[in-house]
């Protein structure tokens, strides 16, 4: 079924109002099976017209948000009529609603609102319990020259959103005549880039009848999402976990920082992070996930080499001989937090986030994190992020991080 | 001029991902005096075929995002070339830029990523160094097909917006041929809330001739957005100002923890934090500004009461007697700070985040904030941000950077 969404209103194209409505209907269209095929955002006024016009000549359901409203600009009704050359009559059982609307709270009705109670001569009001204007259903095949079923409803999402379940829902199911048939799975993984799976498994996941899948890169993430009947899915999910598990971080939505703290808190393990160049991030991020008191009892942001020295111990001559970015400060660092919080696992990190500082020994975007632990001897590792300086501190952490998800498996 | 926008990406539709490009467009579009006469989004694939296909026949300008990655769901590239009837080619430049890229990040190249370097014969390559798609422009009548200029752009907001502003702008200021007419003015307030301009200043600004006017609204903070003539806007400045001065962050763009680093720096004093409920937030803004190494020494993460004992000598007793959250607290965590570090001035902040750990004393939402220099006796004050975790976090590191930019004037 073959659903097309359009978004009045001039405040969503100027930018002054963000188009949430969009995604929502995504998201909601998604419970039922369903997907949008298109989204328009036009102006209030003339632009309605043509983009009604072309969307219902290719879809089977349309719909349609705001211009619902009683002013000069709100237009969708009397568009809608005339593009299918119905023509617009009062109704009186939601003109009765709306004085009812008015009397409730002791105004009077203007003049203006009258208009929202017109319909089209055979199609539905739907009622709108949480304002003055109703929504219209216009079935297929109304008249001669749509085929499409048409909603038009109000913008307010305090509106919008009841009326979609109340009215919009009972109707769609009775239209696409099937329940939900596919299922959607979210995929994170960290430490490979986008062109990996598509070298990795592209071509085993095109291969999967009825499954589809798109990736989506964020700085140290990729998410891979996948679509389908649930064999197909299933399917899917083996394939790539048969290249990629090591890297998977969840496959329920957590994300990376939630799932250190999930499983430092089944293992009843606690975490301190010394941060230099991420200046916070880790710890800000930890501490993000309810519960992170269980897990976080100490953090340093230890900017200054004085402050290296000084809260963690990190040898001044080292300091003086290696530089703070070096492995063995990245060590001295770990295992000095580890030290004096009485932690289990301790994160270090420390590194050149530019946009000056760097070498060519040690370029902007290098970074070393070092790991300790109370089993063993702190170690570190390199890690380059040659990016601006807030992605640098972002994909910086998220290495941290996954190291200490990895010291946890 | 006509300008249109196709967003491109199946994420977009199925509601995982907010469409937030429109409303930026919106907002950029305008600043050149220029807007959107509508958006589209379609998903990956063949319906792009069709949007583009519609938009070069309506619009002057097409700007389209998305799908220029390196997978077998970034068609935009080729659909737009297949439209317009035009070859596409290796563009050398693009190619050894690219190698570049992952020379220096020490990864081979995926045969994928060379897809990404094909460019419409006679198009140019919009080189992007924030990652691996380059963009491309297409002038109008390049072939017989088209009078619309085309912009395709890559989807991530790091890469699309300098490739915006450095690629996008100077084409779009001379395919329009006029120069903007008018101006528009950031100022950034916090403390004072949104109906707090309304009552204040709303009408004198609606009486300005000429003067658009908005306001955003964030968290611990308003943005004003006037737009006009110069005379209009500097009048518009003026009235606002002699309200509400003292709410001022900047006029220039400048957040809040950037002016922290910016007068902290021009009065060479260096700063502290000490952190519960933040969890280092504060530390992790401050971080982000370029420069914060001058400014920004040591940062304390003190979530456990053991934490603000042992690091910042915060009393035992007095942590049993008025519990974690209170004045006294919050002093001695500021004063610590202040005398661990050896900083100029130390910010400290204690509070409940919640979900849970709040009492009918003190709510989910209360923090106390600590503010300690070399030249008085560290003092604190209470305030109440009832908002989930995320949110109050980001409302107790607003009142505490604003606490120590007040210290700064």
């Amino acid at each position: 079924m073959n659903i097309e969404v359009i978004n009045t209103g001039t405040e969503l194209l100027l930018g002054n109002t963000l188009n949430t409505h969009s995604a929502w209907f995504g998201r909601e269209l998604f419970k039922l099976g369903l997907r949008i095929a298109r989204q328009t955002t036009v102006p209030d006024g003339e632009a309605i017209t043509v983009a009604i016009t072309e969307s219902i000549r290719r879809a089977d359901v349309l719909i349609v948000t705001g211009g619902l409203g009683p002013t000069s600009d709100d237009l969708t009704r009397e568009i809608t009529a005339e593009v299918l050359g119905l023509e617009l009559i009062t109704d009186e059982a939601a003109l009765r609603s709306l004085e009812g609307f008015f009397t409730m709270r002791g105004r009077p009705m203007a003049a203006a609102n009258l208009k929202q109670v017109l319909c089209p001569v055979g199609a539905d009001i739907l009622p709108n319990p949480n304002g003055t204007a109703p929504g219209i259903y216009v079935p297929p095949r109304l008249n001669g020259r749509s085929n499409c079923a048409i909603f038009l409803l109000p913008g307010p999402p305090r509106e919008l959103y009841p009326m979609y379940q109340a009215e919009v829902v009972p109707r769609l199911r009775a239209l696409s005549g099937v329940e939900t048939a596919y299922e959607a799975l979210e995929l994170k993984f960290t430490g490979i880039g986008e062109s990996d799976f598509h070298q990795g498994i592209d071509a085993e996941l095109a291969a999967i009848p009825g499954l589809e899948y798109g990736y989506c890169a964020h700085i140290g993430e990729v998410d891979l999402r996948l679509i389908g009947a649930p064999a197909a899915l299933a399917q899917g999910r083996a394939i790539t976990l048969g290249h990629f598990e090591k890297f998977l971080i969840s496959d329920d939505g957590c994300s990376l920082e939630a799932m250190v703290v999930r499983l430092l808190t089944a293992r009843n393990l606690k975490l301190a992070t010394a941060e230099s160049c991420t200046g916070g991030l880790i710890a800000n991020r930890i501490t993000d996930v309810p519960g992170a008191s269980a897990v976080l009892t100490h953090g340093f942001v230890t900017y200054a080499n004085a402050a290296k020295v000084g809260l963690l111990g990190v040898s001044a001559s080292d300091l003086e001989a290696h530089g703070a970015v070096s492995e063995t400060v990245a060590c001295q660092m770990a295992a000095g937090a580890l030290r004096v919080s009485g932690a289990d696992i301790a994160v270090a990190v420390t590194g050149i986030a530019g946009p000056s500082g760097g070498t060519a020994e040690k370029p902007v975007g290098t970074a070393w994190i070092g790991l300790a632990t109370k089993d063993a001897a702190a170690t570190a590792f390199k890690v380059y992020h040659p990016r601006n300086r807030h992605d640098f501190k972002l994909a910086v952490s998220q290495s941290a991080l996954e190291a200490v998800r990895q010291s946890c498996l």
